[in-house]
């Protein structure tokens, strides 16, 4: 399967890489001016201090009912790649909601895999918006236990765990949030919020459709408070790292054929030919070389860097947080790498990380492969290619940049094939939604870091621009081996392990929407 | 199967490709001076008059059994890359020289397949060296007859053809040499010059070993006068092209992987932190962008140009004699080409196609080549590359100039890891084998196009340096599909068809070796 940079490893992503600090001088990139040195400090958050000592209880007095309820999602299948259990998924989240009491329950069909729409009305003054996301990955063969849809608890050194596909990616805590919110109907009767669940079948294929699934509600989504994704985001030592967003992509192909330009149109030719027939594949390589400076580290397509915003006062003081105390070394031994780009570290690198308009090369492919000596000049070369954007780089005008330059060097024969274009995401750290958030983490003590986004890519524009909406995902909880083997979102912690358990997080959740409620 | 760039298909090529004309001016490439006008004409080297009726009688008389010879060698299996029948091949063709009167026929075991030694002493005054390879092609499902190993005489338009993998490439000429040897022989009880054989079994594979047979003899075989290569050259309209010569080649993996520089060293990582990380992908385009001019066309390697040694007079009248009449069109339709480099055209395209080195991709790989979307930096890429070499520039130079500019251009941690690698090949027109070689195409009444070398390789170096020798391939005949499906040798022509059916090329050999012999 080939599932867009989903949400989990973009995640990931954001744990190992959002931490490092100070900006290269002699690139010709923007050098953004750096107007504070004061810190995001998330202590002087206060800790939510609200009472819900009634739904608490409930909470540990249903927990093995709670964990069976986990344990009944990912048993059913829903891989969406391989169209297998989605629909059967796609009922049960329906039938979940109205068995809590949701008032208006809808499957919404798209051209995919269908969506869920559901609304409970509390008659309360503030509205949330939960997305969900039903699919999971497709699984492999090397997992640990016999089979990962038979919702297996295991021990392992955190503690008790559930393994399955899905255990954390995300099955696991959208569930754990539907009993959050079981536990405070039964005991009170009712939500502190009005709530919409707005749940997908394609998230681990890029979200194709999820503007056709919200579409019907989308003025009433609209005029909700804030959005929410439930996430476990915490380290087994407890600590949290909270982004504020995404970046949004473009992700192309390009493909250089030969035709009246030059170059072998029909099929490959003999090698010796070379000294007379232009090669498509040496064309390709030019092109994309034309796109970067030698390293291959600076994009060179004229403009590309001007749209992105610079950081904000706000981000600022986030980014001088993140680089107090930031681990590169760390970091890099993580993914296996040396050293970042241009040998840097701590603010620095979160400032390139954050606001790098990025040029990657995904794959690429032409003529021979195989093992030993084939002489050919092939006719056609491709390659995958993607592009990170940061707030501020618009996915139709990176399009539009790449094929202006490709045209500008006299590749315009080249063909562009875009395969996914959107924008970033972002949410201030001052929105009421997240300091709901970040007072409840006060409250359970974790340590939280705070970045204004990642640099991975999810469709969270959705909920930021298509229903301008503040919008955070995360909570407390551990998981991991997303879209890999043995995945697994832990239950009851071990002694000694910080992250919360199943307990604590639906706990977590009950305190998110009521502070959410009372803000003012 | 992986085989070197086999003289067959490099022969097609040079059919197709040696006939354009005059050089770009605007080129960084040498401009090579042209210092004459006057056109080689082949038509002035008198035809062989030598008479040989007895033997030809012969030929005729035993035409039969000499189709039943050819049927027999290619009855016998000998796919090199398979090791389908090599030792029962080598033996045949040592049990058909022994069988012939040679009186030292020895096998020459190699780290690879055996070679075949022969000598037959006719206590003449001038020797020849005939090379032959033994070894076939592997075949493939889409033949017109069930089995390409029946030896299948079989009707079509050209008229009756022995259709057999190995039937053109290269054992129906072999053995319709070996068949005007016994003529003969048989007549006249003696051959009119003594005779060395010298056969591999590995050409398709790149002849990795041939040094290694030849190695016993080396000595006895720098005596001769010449070395000869029996090969089916005309076309069916009875034009020959002969070319006196091959270009060398270098046959190389380039590499980029993560490491000290930087970039993912142990596996592909996320997409997304491009911004922090190198990418051996883009470092291994940007190195190859960095060895030609952006159109792909003309080498940035210092010094790479230089040692090409320039058109001698001789040169020159052979290339004005085959610009006479170029028609790039027609061999750009062949090859499915819109137009040549720098829209070249008759002479500037001849002379770029066998004084230019060349700088091919044959492959390119590198991370996620499937449908669909996955978004990661992938650790490593590699290419799979070769440059031609024309005669003056050596393949340890071209080693050395390449992995020089690589160092200098940075790329240092890129690894080179050289496949294949000999020098160019070239016999003069004046040599007294080439004459004859002519003299008798000229009887046959031949037109016959000659070109110094052509654009494709074979490491025919071995009888040009090794050896010393003059070398010359070809003779009377017509033949096609090496290497593909329905690979047929034309062995009675129908009426209409002017090139030689199997009597008449066979009595061109006896012709081949009288005039040699005739030489003073």
């Amino acid at each position: 399967m080939s599932g867009m940079p989903s949400l989990s490893i973009g995640l990931v992503l954001a744990l190992s890489c959002a931490m490092p600090p100070a900006a290269a001088a002699d690139s010709p990139r923007p050098a953004y001016a750096w107007a504070t040195t004061e810190v995001f400090d998330v202590s002087r958050v206060p800790a939510y201090e609200g009472r819900h000592d009634a739904v608490h209880a409930r909470i540990d007095a249903d927990l093995a009912a709670h964990v069976a309820h986990l344990q009944r999602w990912v048993r059913q299948r829903s891989i969406s790649a391989q169209d297998d259990g989605i629909d059967a998924m796609a009922s049960l989240v329906a039938d979940d909601l109205r068995a809590l009491g949701f008032s208006e329950v809808r499957r919404v069909e798209t051209p995919g895999h269908p969506g869920v729409l559901g609304y409970y009305d509390a008659g309360a003054e503030k509205t949330l918006v939960v997305y969900m996301m039903y699919d999971v990955q497709p699984v492999e063969d090397n997992w640990q236990i016999d089979d990962p849809f038979a919702g297996s608890l295991v021990e392992n050194e955190h503690g008790t765990v559930l393994m399955a596909r899905g255990a954390t990616n995300q099955k696991g805590p959208q569930r754990a949030f539907l009993n959050a919110l079981d536990a405070m109907i039964k005991t009170t009767g009712t939500l502190p919020v009005n709530l919409y669940v707005v749940a997908e079948g394609e998230e681990e294929l890029g979200s194709p459709n999820f503007g056709k699934v919200i579409e019907p509600w989308v003025d009433r989504l609209r005029k909700a408070d804030g959005a929410f994704f439930p996430m476990n985001i915490q380290r087994p030592d407890g600590s949290v790292s909270l982004n504020l967003g995404v970046k949004g992509i473009v992700y192309f192909e390009l493909e250089s054929k030969g035709g009246a330009w030059g170059g072998p149109a029909r099929s490959e030719v003999h090698g010796s030919v070379k000294s007379l027939v232009d090669s498509p594949t040496l064309r390709l390589v030019q092109a994309i070389a034309s796109m970067t400076t030698p390293d291959g580290n600076t994009i060179t397509i004229p403009g590309y860097y001007a749209p992105v915003t610079p950081p904000t006062l706000e981000q600022q003081r986030l980014i001088n947080a993140l680089a107090t105390g930031a681990d590169d070394a760390a970091q890099q031994r993580s993914l296996g790498v040396s050293r970042w780009i241009d040998g840097l570290t701590g603010r620095d690198a979160i400032v390139r990380n954050l606001f790098e308009p990025t040029l990657n090369v995904d794959g690429l492919w032409s003529g021979y492969t195989g093992t030993g000596i084939k002489t050919i000049l092939p006719h056609v070369a491709t390659a995958k290619m993607d592009s990170r954007l940061p707030p501020g780089l618009e996915p139709d005008d990176a399009y539009r940049m790449i094929r202006a330059h490709l045209d500008a060097q006299g590749f315009s024969d080249i063909a562009l094939r875009p395969m996914s274009g959107y924008p970033a995401a972002s949410t201030s750290v001052e929105a009421p939604l997240v300091r709901s958030m970040l007072g409840v983490l006060n409250k359970y003590g974790a340590t939280t870091r705070v970045s204004p986004w990642l640099a991975g890519s999810a469709p969270f524009h959705q909920f930021t621009r298509t229903l301008d909406l503040p919008f955070v995902f995360g909570g407390l909880g551990y998981g991991t081996g997303a879209h890999g083997p043995n995945e697994f979102m832990l239950i009851h912690p071990a002694a000694g392990v910080k992250a919360a358990g199943l307990a604590d997080i639906e706990k977590s959740y009950v305190d998110i929407l009521h502070a959410l409620a009372e803000t003012r």
